[in-house]
């Protein structure tokens, strides 16, 4: 008998209003309200909604101040927000946000086209991001880009990306998050580099950004399910591609994810219709089609 | 320590030239011949590469034997038509294919919608190929479709896809591909079906046939190769979504398939490159882009 290994249940954080609209042509606020609200009306119980960078750098993201006030906050749902550093932190902090998203990545040289600082300099201002979230009570996850592999380098060795991971709880950060930016894991590798981070850093939660730039997303996904993660980012309607590549997928498309999930017995919390009735909206809020399958097929037909 | 269970090697059988190209507007035997003949040269050992059906029922699939005549047969390749009964294998054997592949249903009614026969005739049909196949000393394996849920019943019962199974071992079939039609299989359902099968007909030969209709073909793949299936029909670029629901994607991507075994260290035999150049001829052909993610992004960058 061929055992898969599942947990019995997971959390989604919706990324979608952050990862998904970043690459795309900025939205007015009231359509990112819009879409954040439907959003948080589905069941998830984490949504990353803004994200406090430089408005020069990603235009997309503008006004997150103006997003943040406009949502109507509903009970049970942690609200995060992205930060670079210090300075986004301390507006996120202020806006009230329940949890901060810093990032950097492994490789010194993606880490430096990405931020412009070396991974220990990145590493330095995480430091200071927990150092607001503490002040403030919020907690601060720390999200490892191209943790599977990077678009310059290639190959990241696992050894560096736990490496990486434990000086980020060294310098107080509360969770990993393995963002494979770049569509760069295949199901080994992903679990290699997860063996390696329990190893390193024991007991503390890690979470799995997947995209599906090369098609591995959902087997990378049942994949991360089998090394124990219960913890997943996922885009409504699978938004989060690149603007440079059209045709190429983005992130894990959340409908689709729910849907395989549920239909294995793992229990997500999320009402599928809901979302993708909410994937359908995203379509419209942004005038073209997203990659997600689940709102264009339909769940799956027949008597359960 | 996570251990996904892998083979080292598997034989994938292209079947864009049937199942994907039977659901588009029909292309000139020209065409078909030439994305056989490259396909041919990507190291791909099985192609599907014609069906000898109605012409009125499927127009695409005209002109099978005109095509075959076309093509450039490659050494250490093995050609197969897709044949609904006697009247096809005939024709294909006459031709001089080397294997054939005949099919049902495992639901009566789905069936019935089908080839409007119940699932006893369509194994009396298969009986037949088998008669027609020994005669000429082509190998009959039959495709169970929708043996993962039918878009009629929902879901289909694995006990009986496996005694379906069984009956056709019985007449004479000597392999069993699993047909995930309209792409209702999820990992724990896919291995279900197969350990069903592995008890009822041991030792006989199974494939996989995926679509990635609701997102799930590359986890079921991963699913299927846990359960140590070592053979897949995949179909180049994805060819073979519906032509009623515009973007829902079609069979596993021959070269996403690839691109996941080969950087998981299973072997295919398959020229990656090769591929992908044949899924943008695939493009070019159909005069519009298809689902593949791999051809889109390319494979992955950086040093190995």
């Amino acid at each position: 008998m061929t055992v898969l290994s599942l947990p019995e249940r997971v959390t989604i954080r919706e990324v979608g209003p952050r990862d998904g609209l970043q690459a795309e042509k900025p939205l007015p606020v009231g359509d990112r309200v819009r879409l954040i609200d439907a959003l948080s009306a589905t069941g998830v119980r984490k949504i990353e909604a803004v994200s406090f960078v430089s408005p020069r750098a990603v235009p997309a993201m503008a006004d997150a101040e103006r997003v943040w006030a406009g949502i109507s906050r509903a009970p049970g749902v942690a609200y995060s927000a992205l930060v670079p550093n210090r300075i986004g932190a301390e507006k996120a902090s202020e806006a009230g946000v329940d949890a901060l998203k810093a990032f950097l990545a492994a490789s010194d040289d993606y880490n430096r086209k990405n931020v412009n600082r070396s991974v220990e300099e990145s590493i330095a201002d995480v430091a200071e991001v927990v150092e607001v979230g503490r002040a403030a009570g919020i907690p601060v996850e720390v999200a490892i880009s191209a943790a599977f592999g990077d678009p310059y380098e290639g190959d990241v060795p696992p050894e560096r990306v736990a490496r990486v991971a434990a000086r980020l709880v060294e310098v107080g950060c509360v969770g990993i998050s393995l963002g494979d930016t770049t569509g760069m894991a295949t199901p080994v590798r992903l679990v290699q580099v997860l063996d390696h981070l329990r190893e390193r850093v024991p007991g503390v939660p890690l979470n799995l950004h997947l995209h599906d730039t090369r098609g591995t997303a959902m087997a990378n996904a049942l994949a991360g399910l089998q090394a124990g993660i219960t913890d997943f980012d996922s885009s409504v309607g699978g938004m989060g591609g690149s603007p440079f590549a059209p045709g190429a997928n983005g992130n894990v498309a959340t409908e689709d994810l729910v849907y395989m999930l549920e239909d294995m017995g793992v229990a997500t919390g999320v009402d599928l219709a809901a979302m993708i009735a909410t994937a359908k909206l995203a379509e419209d809020l942004l005038g073209h089609a997203l990659p997600g399958q689940i709102h264009v097929a339909g769940p799956r037909p027949g008597g359960e």
